[in-house]
């Protein structure tokens, strides 16, 4: 018998019918001799017609009513969720984040959880209730509502299941589970068993959307056991467990890809100290994240530097630099929306060599150029041509054998 | 400088632009250097959305639960009209029933308020914010969230108005006033400038469905000086107060109806005692209401008994009849659903006679049989064939003078 903490997204509980099969599902693991708390999200296009509403309301409003709206989703599927799963024969209670409570800090539409209380919920699996709970929100230190931002139900799940000391924490989603790459791109894409955090993490900031980073994050700092799989089908998913559990240590795991940076180059740099700073200190200024760096050896007393930014900034970007770029007396600038970043991820990286050596002959094959090259402890990445990337996905795919079983792989 | 405590109900708050409307009034209001607290319900169609999502996932539901997904409603509403009244350059913040706080009973669905908490909305107002607050819920001793019942919006601005002391509690309707009959039925009926609080219950409780019966109980409990007006136009509207303050005795105030009960008649009826705890004890066992009841004198040792119950449950009470009237050897039993209840109120009624023969002789001159007749220190009913109805209320609106000004009337 253990605690197990389920978490269903917004189409999992998208009509009443879906409802009730969640219902049935955490009813299943109830009936299976476990402790059973399910954590949900609104109604899938309920958050955003309440997002709707607040932008007809007023352009510029306050964040704190912002949250009192937003959070009022979740409030309906805990109530339907907890009825279904009565109706079913079963004791069952609703919380919001405030009666749980989810303590947050007090960074409106993008709070963190600060602390989890647990005691209602212990009294209640004692008495035998499957208890329901709200994602996504909490409270403040003052009491007012606050909501945690997109796909924060994920990240309310795991801060349960971490304050109840689960066994497991299952996140429901409409995928299967983890892949080796993306199947849409690749057919031969085999869903993943196990995947230690680390390489999680690196997928998932990378554009691999199936969980929230801070999840994930939390997941690995609390040792929760984390299980992604479907809601809809039957199937183990995929566990992610810390790297001492992952059962063999393969190179690559994975390849992932984004396509939503952009590269700018300040040409002509004078190589002298605050260059950088100048440049970065304007990004920073006007809140857009840089990715990768690259700036080559000066030997002439001038260099090139190349960094990326995210593809909906560039713009921005490109305005924000140019004084900067002006006042170093740098030559000019120039940047490419139409690239995308391919990376192969692996923890077994760090005891391995030749990944990045396997990569670049793979995409030389297959005539791909590399423009930026960057690496991390469990993963290298590679800018390429937009143009390119399923390419470079399907040839990494293959080079890495990631289409067989661990055992039947050859290489590394 | 007063304190004000607007009430708005849901068609006041049905979409973003009505919520505009109701902002600029609370803003009004505020301007006149008055403090203000807005009580809201949900947006109109929101509640039945709700109650249909809570029919159609189980149809015995726990009453718990239909609270959480039904009081989600007025959550969105608060937060867009503290929106709504931020972007006219005001303070506003919005309180759900858990946050101010609505201390109920736990009888969910219908609770009734033990006490609301205003330190919070004092603290704010002081601070210059236009404090909004949802209307129809609150919580239960151990923290669950409770709901009032259809109309307890009322209830929760005059339960509030009450704890703050406010000096006048308005709520906005879609009516300009209470009148001195239905309007629609009575061309010639009056807007009424003012009307006691018992008038105001016997109209309530006759039909005439302007404001819930318990947020007028709770005004003349705790003298709060409470105003119906409309929410479209402009206008005074109506102001609830104690008798004292009415400004004329006048003996007939305005007449109401209600089609909304049936009649039932045990014939034959032994007379001895057991007799009518053995009829009205199974209709109480069924929780059907009996209003009206009439026992002639008997000297033959037998009697009739005819009495009143809604007409949604008539079907029913004569069912749970059948047995009873066998029982205790009445002859037979006939009922009829055509009837409706006409009523002349007022409070000068206490120090005047007349009313009853005034009446009687108005509805025979124009051919209208009275089939029951009762009466209370403030009111005269009677029960006649459902399809006199206006006849007979137009009838009585004329006799009363009730289309004159108080001071031009002759008769009373």
């Amino acid at each position: 018998m253990g605690l197990i903490v389920q978490k269903f997204g917004g189409t999992s509980v998208g009509s009443v019918e879906r409802i009730r099969n969640v219902a049935s599902k955490a009813v299943a693991e109830f009936k299976a001799g476990n402790q059973v708390v399910v954590a949900v999200s609104a109604m899938s296009g309920e958050t955003n017609r309440l997002v709707g509403l607040v932008e007809d309301t007023s352009r510029s409003y306050s964040k704190r009513e912002y949250d009192v709206v937003v959070s009022a989703g979740e409030q309906v599927s805990i109530g339907l969720l907890a009825m279904a799963i009565e109706s079913l024969g079963y004791k069952a209670r609703s919380y919001l984040g405030w009666q749980v409570r989810f303590l947050t800090d007090a960074v409106h539409s993008k709070a963190r959880i600060r602390e989890v209380e647990a005691f209602r919920i212990h009294r209640d699996l004692k008495e035998g209730c499957i208890v329901v709970v709200a994602g996504f929100q909490g409270i403040d230190p003052k009491g007012n509502i606050t909501t945690l931002g997109r796909g924060g139900s994920d990240t309310s799940a795991v801060a349960l299941a971490a304050a109840l000391k689960a066994d497991r924490c299952d996140i429901y989603t409409d995928v299967d589970g983890v892949y080796t790459t993306d199947p849409r791109m690749v057919p031969q894409a085999r869903k993943m068993d196990r995947i230690s955090y680390d390489e999680m993490l690196e997928m998932a900031s990378l554009g691999a959307k199936v969980l929230q980073t801070r999840s994930v994050e939390l997941a690995k700092k609390y040792s929760v056991p984390l299980r992604v799989l479907s809601s809809m089908e039957e199937g183990e998913g995929t566990m992610l467990t810390g790297e001492d559990e992952t059962m063999e240590k393969v190179m690559v795991s994975a390849v992932a890809y984004n396509r939503d940076e952009a590269k700018i180059t300040v040409l002509g740099v004078p190589d002298h100290p605050g260059v950088a700073a100048a440049i970065f200190g304007s990004l920073s200024d006007a809140n857009i994240m840089v990715d990768m760096i690259i700036q080559n050896v000066s030997e002439s007393g001038e260099t090139d530097m190349t960094f990326t930014v995210p593809k909906g900034d560039y713009e921005q970007a490109l305005s924000v630099l140019a004084g900067p770029v002006k006042e170093i007396g740098a030559r000019t600038m120039k940047g490419n929306p139409e690239i995308s970043k391919v990376s192969a991820i692996g923890v077994g990286m760090r005891s391995h060599t030749g990944v990045a050596l396997k990569m670049f002959k793979a995409l030389a094959n297959d005539g791909i150029n590399i423009q930026m090259i960057s690496t991390s402890e469990i993963k290298v990445s590679v800018i390429i041509d937009e143009k390119y990337t399923e390419l470079a996905v399907r040839s990494l795919h293959q080079a890495f054998e990631l289409d067989k079983e661990v055992g039947d792989r050859v290489g590394g």
